[in-house]
């Protein structure tokens, strides 16, 4: 039997909510205290329609820590070890948040506006009480706040087209990661060329509850001969791009080393951080284990709703956290953390799921470039 | 159309998520990123059975944030404005934790084992990244984990019966929000006399994952003739008892006087926190607006899904955040946050509920002592 959500205030709804609701949402889960769909059609249909059409995805559920002041970039330094010094005001850049052990709070995309206001666009968890915490207890000249930013993603290869159409070619021109700002409804909104999948977007940080409604009916009308669809982030397609899913296969025990974040950590720079000696160690002696991608045998695979144990005979060797039947690659492909020992691309290893153990070779991530 | 909730391993399972799945359950929330069930057989049945016999709660949900170190008492008085210092070592504390501007973080029960160990036993947020910022800034000596500790709650007038039979005659002496140690399955466990329902019981802090299905099975084998079920805090009741939600009746934007929590804090007094000169201001000028209790008209009434409007003519005058109808009491009873000018007892106003507008009366709570 399906698990049934019960829906509360503190469960808390968007602008996008009743559309979401309109276009026939199936299932949420639920994402920083807040309403994310999970499907609207069947996995599968959401995919193949993404990966040939465009989408329109409530991701209000990336909420915005604002941090004004002249204290901003020290402090935002301070939280991770990507080294923002060379950080554009258009720019956004994924950074890991760490702790003093180096474990991960949060895997945001940083948006610089200017050297003294950011935006910190959060994955799953309370990240404001670390950031606020810390700024309170140092006495930074800052404010924190959780503006009213919602963001709307548009996903897929006609992407581009639809937002040509409402807002013009100049649009397009977006680089990636790169950010600029949109007259819409009587505001302004700003607009990324980013987005959680690999079939390419924008995601556009709708500014107030009161313009979601007007912005996703003027996205649904001017698309309408792009097949446009209501979607939302789609388990197979991020796996297949390898995307990482904080809480699911990374959590506040991992390092970034283990998540396979490296590339974004400098603790050997010059740059002030919390957590810097923990993860200056791990630069050093290398993690214990770490992200790999999975194709796990067998035509079809259940849900993953609690991490599954991958062996080597009979000794625990790392677990699965996210599988799906991917039906481009016909395969099963998952995402999990695997023993230094065992992680070799092309080892074979076995995962106990809930149809009993199969078995597992370790692949590269993305699955699919 | 009843939402799904989609799970995965970010939506973590409990030590009792199979027997929970196995009696029954019907609908689940998301608190702490954790599953907690909110129905079994109807929100009315499982209230009546609440209220004459004795329910089994899977409320592993309240994470336990454990403070260890010579700074614990220090750091864990900076987060709140309740006065600690007289608290014994066996004494539960149910504490208001604001930030800076008085704002509410979570209201968690603060369990103290001694001067340099305690538990923070949380409501829905992850209050655990507020305390670590602070220590971690502050440089405190103080080491800050979530233990693997999972509470289960036995609820209902028959819970002394089922404890005597399990943890025998002693267990019974147990103080109100005192707490002892019990000896079950190899393990000590805390258990404290507590519980989110006003009719009387226990939570037993059930230590390491895996004693959790034993002391589940061992309750219902000893509770057979006392008509033992597994339960959940039921909406109707918690309502009818006066027990707030927080992010649901009090988010992070209402200090503890407007949640009618006043009686908890000490802003004049000599203890050092965060959040002491908003919560001083506040003390001397009154809130704008405090939680009421309120009488709505009708027969029946929807899930509040989202906060509903409460009005005087044109003018909103507060919301209400909780509703439900109460069998015993015969009428819709709420919980909402009023205005001043509007909020004192017997005052009619308007809800603004799915099925229309509807007269409403301002009442005490709780509604039932």
């Amino acid at each position: 039997m399906q698990p049934i959500l019960s829906i509360s205030p503190r469960i808390r709804s968007t602008p996008f909510t009743e559309r979401v609701k309109a276009a026939g949402v199936k299932a949420y889960t639920v994402y920083n205290h807040m309403l994310l769909p999970t499907v609207f059609n069947s996995l599968e249909e959401d995919y193949h329609h993404l990966k040939k059409n465009v989408q329109v995805w409530d991701v209000s559920v990336e909420r915005q820590i604002e941090i004004q002041g002249p204290d901003s970039q020290t402090l935002i330094q301070m939280i991770t070890p990507r080294d923002l010094s060379k950080m554009r005001d258009d720019q956004c850049y994924y950074i890991p948040v760490v702790d003093d052990s180096g474990g991960m709070l949060n895997d945001p995309v940083a948006v610089k506006h200017s050297q003294n206001k950011w935006w910190i666009s959060i994955a799953d968890s309370d990240l404001i009480y670390w950031i606020k915490g810390i700024a309170v207890a140092k006495n930074m000249n800052v404010t924190i706040i959780e503006p009213d930013i919602n963001p709307l993603a548009i996903q897929g290869p006609k992407a581009d087209e639809l937002m040509r159409r409402v807002f013009g070619d100049e649009i397009t021109s977006l680089k990636f990661f790169r950010h600029k700002k949109i007259h819409f409804n009587g505001k302004y909104h700003l607009v990324a060329r980013s987005g959680y999948s690999k079939q390419g977007g924008y995601e556009i940080y709708t500014n107030g509850f009161k313009s979601g409604e007007a912005l996703w009916d003027r996205l649904f009308e001017a698309g309408q001969n792009l097949n446009v669809k209501a979607g939302c982030p789609n388990l197979i397609e991020r796996i297949e791009g390898g995307l990482l899913s904080y809480g699911n296969d990374m959590t506040q025990k991992n390092s970034p080393y283990e998540a396979g974040l490296g590339k974004f950590c400098s603790p050997n720079s010059s740059i002030d951080f919390i957590g810097a000696e923990a993860l200056k160690k791990q630069s050093i002696e290398g993690p214990t284990k770490q992200i790999r991608g999975l194709f796990i045998d067998g035509k079809s695979i259940s849900a993953c709703t609690k991490p599954w144990h991958v062996t080597h005979g009979d000794k625990k060797v790392g677990q699965v956290t996210s599988a799906a039947w991917s039906p481009d690659l016909s395969k099963v492909v998952a995402i999990g953390m695997i023993d230094r020992e065992y992680w070799s691309i092309g080892n074979e290893l076995e995962v106990i799921c809930p149809s009993g153990k199969r078995t597992a070779k370790i692949t590269q991530l993305p699955f699919i470039k």
